[in-house]
């Protein structure tokens, strides 16, 4: 394909990619499922060395947590995350509100111990991931760009391949639409006044096309390549025999429906799940050859809050549910049926 | 100034108002000198319902490194920083390549608690941070927006004005110096197949002028306008007696001092700080009316390692020493100078 003709491989593919084969093959032999989650927004750097760089919101909660559900459901989970995003287990305690060293307090001997109050959920938090570990069920590999995350994606899936239709592919990603490619990049720093703009010479970045990025007289204009349509690839040649679950977050309610259909209809993959930035933490649409399901947490059972820790008191006397509680079960479900009656991927006549 | 006019204030800012001025009062009425440090990137939102953004790069290093070392100085600190990036001694044990769960472990009875080997390091980490907490000299303040960042710094520079020369700016977030006008913002994601963007009408933000960001074929093309000034504001206007320190990062070796230079003469403020993106950490260059100084960290007091936790053993015999180390008393240094003998700024007749 002409994107990884023209646009580097990064170097720290070469010993994640090792990494995983070693993992991957471990789980084929036990006959395990295995599922490749992907989580968190990707960058697109404006510059080689990066100063400015355009980014997808997602702090990673969606792919975080239903990391730690497919793991209950007995899977292994390679998490292909945007590096500093939130991770499976100690995102019940980043990014919060609190500092992570207010769960902290010194004992009466002068050690540094969890306070009584958080000792129960931590305990319990701790004890998965721990189990995760020694059963080495989880591999965490980072990406930062765009480019990074495309060139994961598809040595993954090649290594994944072995494993048949005991893989399963969840797209959580929030992959950027456009990119600027390599021969259109600058290497340094875009300066906003003009005398200095002067000092970098015009045709910098070696290529043919004009720089991505530029100055007209005080605005910058920043103009985007679009990225190739990498999910088509997955679906047809990168794994064939997968279960491809892909992910539509839009804004506008009129919008997701036709959306989801539209992209479950074009890359004939297993299922779209759809949801809108406003209530993607209590609803989801599920779009797949089957038919379409909205999965729709009771009110009484919706987090109010940012953080897990406070959780279980949100629902008032209910205890809250997370939504990927709800979403990874069904994706279990339909896999299963994938691989007791074959394939049911809509291209495949249903 | 136009800028506030016409575009939105954050609904965030009404109360870490308050609380920022209860805070201030607090440290004038003890006699306490109070910093005021910036920390992390600011984002550019593409749309108003916000999928895409413009982002700096920061992880906010050098912003809650310096905090600690204020606070070690005696200064009470406000600490603006981007919401998730790193905070004074959380910073200790997060953005490390070790998951924060890696330093608990099961007691013989059960119980959470760090482990042996960290214990000593987080002590002290977990003790000064509880002393700041009960001397109230830390105030987390979060933006995520440029915009937010301008109101916020604005704000807060007019509630320090009773402090006098007491106050102190370290301006060390990595602010954008374009954005996108209110009136030119789009309501929703930006559609990257053309058949779904012609469900939303042109001319959908509302302004006169084309929306910032919209598609050209299949390019995206983003075009932003000039983030003002806001420097000579803060030096003239908002804060015309407090010591005022700026950072210029760069790329190009070849372009720092004379644009380090040309900052302190354009803005007439105390101290520049110029440093490089890829010697950051063990280097950077003072630029004050009083001349260039370049503060650099000898090869084996550097940090080799990315986590703080693993820096004491990365000089190998030497111990690691971190340049906010060094900044920070230079600065100090500089502010008690121009408390002494009135303000050296170079529009003065230095």
């Amino acid at each position: 394909m002409e994107y990884f003709d023209n646009n580097p491989r990064p170097p720290s593919l070469d010993v994640h990619s090792e990494t995983a084969r070693t993992f991957i093959e471990q789980h084929a032999s036990q006959g395990r499922r295995v599922a490749l989650v992907t989580s968190g927004g990707t960058t697109v750097p404006l510059e080689n060395q990066t100063v400015r760089f355009i980014d997808n919101f997602s702090a990673g909660t969606r792919g975080a947590t239903s990391a730690e559900y497919f793991l209950e459901s007995g899977y292994a989970v390679i998490f292909l995350h945007r590096q500093f995003s939130l991770l499976p287990y100690a995102r019940h305690y980043s990014h919060s509100t609190n500092c992570f060293l207010d769960y902290m307090t010194f004992s009466s001997s002068g050690g540094v111990v969890i306070g009584d109050e958080y000792q129960h959920q931590m305990g319990d938090v701790l004890a998965k991931y721990k189990n995760a570990k020694q059963e080495n069920t989880l591999l965490l590999l980072p990406f930062t760009t765009v480019n990074e995350y495309l060139w994961h994606l598809r040595d993954l899936a090649m290594s994944m391949q072995p494993l048949g239709p005991n893989s399963l592919f969840y797209l959580a990603a929030a992959v950027s639409d456009f990119f600027v490619p390599a021969d259109r990049m600058v290497e340094h720093k875009i300066q906003s006044s003009e005398e200095f703009n002067s000092l970098h010479k015009p045709g910098e970045a070696g290529g043919a096309e004009p720089p991505a990025a530029h100055m007209e007289g005080k605005k910058l204009v920043i103009d985007l390549d679009p990225v190739p349509k990498f999910l088509k690839l997955l679906v047809d040649r990168w794994a064939p025999r997968s279960m491809i679950i892909s992910f539509k977050l839009e804004t506008d309610p009129s919008m997701l429906a036709d959306k989801a259909r539209y992209a479950l209809k074009k890359y004939s993959h297993h299922l779209v799940i759809g949801n809108l930035l406003a209530t993607r933490k209590y609803e989801v649409l599920l779009v797949s050859a089957g038919g379409e399901k909205w999965l729709r947490l009771p009110e009484n059972r919706r987090s109010r809050s940012v953080t897990k820790l406070q959780d279980g008191v949100d629902g008032g006397d209910h205890e809250v549910i997370e939504i990927e509680a709800w979403i990874v079960p069904e994706i279990e479900k339909l896999h299963t049926q994938m691989i007791e009656k074959g394939d049911p991927r809509i291209r495949d006549g249903a």
